[in-house]
C-alpha cells in the first residue's frame, strides 16, 4: 500500500499548498481520495499516469475537498479515456458535475458512473478481489463520510523448501497455493499447513478528514495499519473546534491511541500555524507514531 | 491600462502552464477576464490583491475558462469580502455556481451579482465614468463572448505655463480642467483650448478568446489599442481549426491587420509545439507588432 499525499492543507489553494487530495495505490489499484482544486497538476508532478485513476472517492462536497473533479472529468475526456470512471460522494455530487459538463457541451466520451452516498451508518461501498472500500460516517457542517480501504486476506504462499522436501511435483503447486492439501504416492497426507506460509497480514489504511472529534468512528477504523485524521488546529485553537467542526492535533492523536492504528498521519492543516511540526509535537504527547502529511509527500503503508 | 497574463494555455492545467485567465488593470479598476482552474494560486503569485477584483468577465462555459470560479468566490468568503462581486458570463452560469455553493451549504456573505449573458450582438454590459466594456460575439463550439474594454475619453489637462502667462488664480483651475473659458480683469476672454493640453488618447483592450477566424468581429475591434486573440494552432494545423472552432496564429494575424490594432497579443496555444515563438515567426508574417502571452507576463498598455 502506498498513499501520495497530493494536497494537505485547509481552505484555499496558495502558491505553495494544495487542498485535500490523496491518491492510494493497493494491489495495484490507485484509488483517487478527494480533489481540490489543482489536484491535476499535483497527480502530474506526482507522475501518477491518470489512466491507472477508476475510482475517485469524495468525502464532502465543500470545495477544498471536490472543486478539481470538474477539471478532472474533463481532462480525462480530452485524453481518450475509454474506461469506466466511478465517482463516490454524497448526493448531490451528480447533478453538480452533470450541469458543469452539460454547460460546456463537454460530455465525456466514457462511461461516468455516480455511486452517491446518503448513509449515516458505515456500509461497503466497493469490493473486488482484493480490497473493499466501507464509508466511515465524520462529524462535519455538511454530510461527510471517511474511507476505510481494506485489503482482503492474503493467499498462504508456497513453501518452496517445504515441496522439495517431500519431492512434490510442480503440477501441484497451484493447488497447494489454492489451499489444498496434497496426497504422495504411497498415500499419506500432507497437510496444507505443512507446506505453505502465513501471508502477511491484510493491510488496511482510513482517511478522516474533515470531521469534528468523534469516538464514534474508533470502532469503524480499530487497528488500522495507518489512519490519516485531519488536524485542522492545534489545542490552543479548541475554541474555533465547536464552530468550523474540525479537530485539534491532540484529537486526532487521541481517536488514534483509541482505535490502537499503526501509525497516525496528520494533515489538513490551518495556514495559521508557523510550522507545521507543531502538530507533531503536540499529537506525540498522546500517541507515539505520529507522520506529517505533506504535499508530495509518499508513504508506504 | 496594465494586462496580466495569469494563464494561456490550451485544454488542461498542468505543471508549468496555466488554462485562460487576465487581470485587467484600467484606471485603478481591477477586471478578471475567464478564470481557469489555478488563477487563484495565479493570482497570488502575480500579488494581485483579491480585494480589488470587483468585476468577472467569463468568455465562456468550457472548463478552461471557468473551472477556477467556483473556489475564487469560496475564497471571497474565506477572506472575509462584503463588497458586491458581478459576474458577467454566458446564460446558466448562476444555476452552476449556485448549485456549488449550495451543496457545500457555502453560500457568500458578500453580495454575489449575475448578469447573465445571452445576446449574439455587441451589447455594452459595464460602464462607469472612465470604462466601458462591450461584448464581442465570438464564433465558437458553445456560446462565447469576446470583451472590448474602453477608456472614456480623459479630460483636458491645465496648461501650466498658458495659465502662469495669463496670470489666472488658482481658483479657477478646476473650472478650465471642466472646459470652462476664463474672463480676465479687463474682459478680455481667454478660450479654454489655449489653457489647456490635449489629453491622452483613450485606450482599449479587446479580449477575443477561444474563436475561429471571423472577419465580423473586425469592426467591433477596430484601432483597439491591444489586441488579444486566440492562436490555438499554427497554419500547419488548420485543418482542425474547422472541427475545434479554433484560430491559428496567422489568422489572428490577419484579423489584428484588418483592425488596424496597435498590438496583438497571441496566447490559447495548444501544448503540442515545441515552442511558442513558432507562433510570433507565423502572425509577424502578417501584422508587424505581435506580442506572445505567457504565465505571469505583464503587458503595459
Amino acid at each position: 500500500m502506498r498513499l501520495t499525499v497530493l494536497g494537505c492543507y485547509s481552505a484555499t489553494p496558495r502558491a505553495m499548498t494544495n487542498p485535500t487530495s490523496q491518491v492510494l495505490e493497493i494491489k495495484n489499484q490507485m484509488f483517487l481520495i478527494d480533489c481540490g482544486e489543482g489536484t491535476q497538476v499535483q497527480l502530474r508532478k506526482a507522475k501518477v499516469k491518470f489512466s491507472r485513476i477508476n475510482h475517485i472517492f469524495i468525502s464532502h462536497l465543500h470545495g477544498d475537498h471536490f472543486f478539481g473533479l470538474p477539471g478532472l472529468i474533463s481532462t480525462f475526456r480530452l485524453l481518450g479515456r475509454e474506461k469506466e470512471l466511478h465517482i463516490y460522494g454524497p448526493k448531490g455530487i451528480k447533478e453538480a458535475i452533470t450541469l458543469f459538463l452539460k454547460l460546456g457541451d463537454s460530455w465525456t466520451n466514457y462511461p461516468l458512473i455516480f455511486h452517491e452516498l446518503t448513509s449515516k451508518v458505515s456500509e461497503l461501498i466497493y469490493e473486488d478481489e482484493k480490497v473493499s472500500v466501507s464509508t466511515v460516517p465524520l462529524t462535519h457542517r455538511v454530510y461527510t463520510n471517511g474511507f476505510l480501504f481494506q485489503e482482503k486476506p492474503n493467499p498462504r504462499t508456497l513453501d518452496v523448501k517445504a515441496v522439495a522436501k517431500f519431492k512434490i511435483d510442480k503440477s501441484q503447486f497451484n493447488n497447494i497455493k489454492n489451499g489444498k492439501d496434497v496426497v504422495l504416492e504411497d498415500g499419506t497426507v500432507v497437510a496444507n499447513k505443512k507446506l505453505t506460509l502465513d501471508p502477511p497480514e491484510p493491510k488496511s489504511y482510513a482517511f478522516c478528514s474533515d470531521t469534528q472529534y468523534n469516538e464514534a468512528i474508533v470502532p469503524l477504523i480499530k487497528d488500522a495499519t495507518a489512519l490519516y485524521h485531519e488536524s485542522t488546529f492545534l489545542e490552543s485553537e479548541l475554541h474555533l473546534c465547536q464552530k468550523t467542526k474540525h479537530s485539534t492535533a491532540k484529537q486526532a492523536a487521541s481517536i488514534a491511541k483509541q482505535a490502537n492504528v499503526g501509525s497516525l498521519i496528520l494533515g489538513h492543516y490551518s495556514t495559521r500555524y508557523k510550522t507545521i511540526a507543531l502538530f507533531q509535537e503536540e499529537a506525540q504527547k498522546v500517541f507515539a507514531n505520529i507522520e506529517l502529511a505533506d504535499d508530495g509527500k509518499v508513504f508506504d503503508i
